[in-house]
């Protein structure tokens, strides 16, 4: 499979947009017209999946039907309108010597990505990859195994009948830990995987890996309410970074306030996030604030801090909050607990702004923003692979143009070296 | 260390590119002033190498004397009239709901950087870090262990006296294989790592990294002598590239002609690459046209190639030979055998020169020069850490850019996400 993807992607690199983007339409027709033969194979998972008991919420996330289908035939026509990346001349320049220098915007190759569950992930990295040139070679998790092969055949074939090459999308179709292990050394054969999923496969990756690895990892993101808040705004973020979709990477998970409004602020947005079912880790500062003399608060939401919760990802209706003594806390804070995916401060000090982002050393820094804004689409990316937490080659959401690489084009007229 | 230095690279990331120009003209002006404590020092590598019986070549390349110390002295300070890539604005557009975000150059982190026996890349690769804002941990050959701790530390004695963290540059002082392994699984100081030196170490960590590692591997790079060649130029680039300096990545390993010109450039090129002492590993054409009825040359020199000669990296006065019939089997042949590193077509038609460059998929693809200039300072870089083979990050010559990445800075007005 290796050696067929990577010849699928030696074609690829040299075909047009136009040619892509037929492949591309054809693929999303053929989703639809093949729409009764894959949800027929979904059954087959959904019949597996719930004999082995999976969760009403992992149900609701494999089942496939007419209208699923059809989003996952439109995501891959809205990936057909994005611009192709490839081809873009990114610099150009002459040498004393006279060599022109061109520096070129190519596809990377052939792209493995892993990931669990949610058969769409094979139609969007599949159309993804090959809108900017690259072959793939997917391997999703056990449970849409029956969804995933259909999709990936019938997307293949249009491919095909495309005239493009058909390994320009393979489906590993064994779904053990070994296979993943077996795509981590194909060094020879892949220029990166993307594994998209837990913590516990994304690790195994990175440890076995000798294929080089974006890593999609965790989001602790933190919003930092500042002495000069707008009190009002920074209620409004503060609940949409935590509430708006909690189980998300851009979610918030940490809650810092400055002291200087905390015993203002404080008592106000935790009795919001109390009315949103919203459980507190309260750090000393912020628990005698809640818990003391002055204050009326009283719920079983109100919690203690431990060390643990200032480095956990909770991707669920739970909040730590920390009272800081200052911007430079904050930052502190941040960089040292953080992961260095999405933080925002919320101020009208632009002074206080320009240092925040300069200085929280994360993919995406916010001011007066809510956390939930990293992410391909409303960073107008079109569509994303997912948010890489690497910081070398792609950094916060990788899409399109984080799915190429370059190379140098160098014109010469017979010069040598001295 | 780690933790030291990824608590340097922090504070680094917000400097100035004065105060970190005043820094590295500091480490110059130190190297020189401690010059008799380096060479010293470097006795004391020389007199053990010597009696490990280290070839002269080696010996060599270990050595410093004053002249070399001011070479290294002059090396830092070219590096600080670079132009420092650190704050660039990338890009910056404005979304519906009126985010505005900018996509900006920062530092990569902490770099750790793995090499052997030259001290001077002790220095290189110290400034190369500290010019785009970043720490470095320097892992060097156990032969140059006393002359790379006393020029890291002048160095970093430095930095420190110029008002910047000490620990931004810090060698480890410990040579064995379990230190790089050690460094290797640091992913949670350690942006990436940078291997520079031979096969079996670059293997080991690679198979062994949870950090990203940007690789320096091998250069298998060929000449294509096309059938629209001209020939005195072919003659004097084939030269240049085999023979200029045999020992490196970017010499040619492969030569290629097209059997139009074959019957008259072979022998021409064969003689005079023998006359530069040259060991030709011939094709079965190439080897009937060299030795055949109508040639008359002859020489110990000439063999016959095996399998293996396409895809080894000689570094030596060695080249493998093969008379393809067609551009597109020169092309076949170069991305199946090379190692993607730099290639070069000669030719005056202009439109076999457009599908070479497009279609030979390695990182410098030249037309009508010699390979040898895929070099940072022949780029016009300044200087570099290295030729990246990788295809993810840095592609060919890495340099100050390529030690970079980008964050991405959101300016809002209390934007929350529906």
């Amino acid at each position: 499979m290796g050696r067929r993807g990577k010849a699928a992607a030696l074609k690829l690199a040299a075909v047009s947009s136009e040619q892509k983007n037929r492949a591309l339409n054809a693929m999303a027709d053929a989703l639809e017209k093949n729409q009764a033969r894959i949800i027929a194979e979904n059954e087959k998972d959904m019949t597996k999946a719930k004999a082995d008991g999976l969760s009403a919420a992992m149900l609701d996330r494999l089942k496939l039907d007419a209208k699923r289908v059809s989003a996952m035939a439109e995501g891959i026509r809205s990936v057909a309108k994005l611009a192709d990346p490839v081809g873009e001349h990114i610099r150009d320049w002459t040498r004393p010597n006279g060599l022109r220098i061109e520096k070129v915007r190519v596809p990377l190759g052939l792209v493995g990505i892993i990931y669990e569950s949610r058969p769409n992930v094979t139609a969007d990295s599949a159309s993804l990859c090959l809108k900017a040139g690259n072959a793939c070679l997917l391997r999703g998790g056990s449970e849409s195994l029956h969804s995933n092969l259909a999709i990936a055949t019938v997307m293949s074939n249009a491919v095909k009948s495309a005239g493009l090459p058909e390994h320009a999308i393979q489906l590993v179709p064994i779904t053990d830990r070994a296979a993943v292990m077996e795509m981590a050394g194909m060094d020879k054969y892949l220029a990166c995987i993307v594994p998209r999923g837990g913590k516990g496969l994304i690790s195994a990756v990175m440890e076995n890996a000798t294929v080089p690895v974006i890593k999609h990892l965790d989001g602790i993101c933190h919003v930092f309410v500042d002495k000069d808040a707008d009190l009002g705004m920074a209620e409004k973020i503060v609940i949409n970074a935590k509430c708006q979709r909690p189980g998300v990477c851009n979610a918030m998970e940490t809650l810092l306030i400055h002291q200087d409004v905390a015993p203002k602020f404080l008592p106000l947005i935790a009795k919001n996030l109390i009315d949103h079912k919203v459980e507190l880790r309260l750090d000393p500062k912020s628990e005698s604030m809640l818990k003391g003399n002055g204050s009326r608060l009283k719920s079983p939401l109100l919690r203690k801090a431990k060390e643990a919760d200032w480095t956990t990802e909770y991707l669920d209706l739970i909040l730590s909050v920390r009272v800081v003594d200052s911007l430079d806390q904050a930052i502190e804070h941040i960089n040292h607990y953080g992961s260095a995916h999405s933080d925002s401060i919320v101020t009208k000090n632009d002074e206080s702004a320009t240092r925040f982002l300069r200085e929280v050393d994360s993919a995406t820094v916010y001011h007066n923003a809510s956390t939930r804004f990293t992410d391909g689409a409303e960073f107008g990316m079109g569509a994303e692979i997912g948010i890489s937490t690497d910081r070398i080659h792609a950094r916060g959401p990788m899409a399109l143009e984080e799915l190429t690489t370059y190379k140098y084009l160098i014109h010469g007229s017979g010069q040598v070296r001295e």
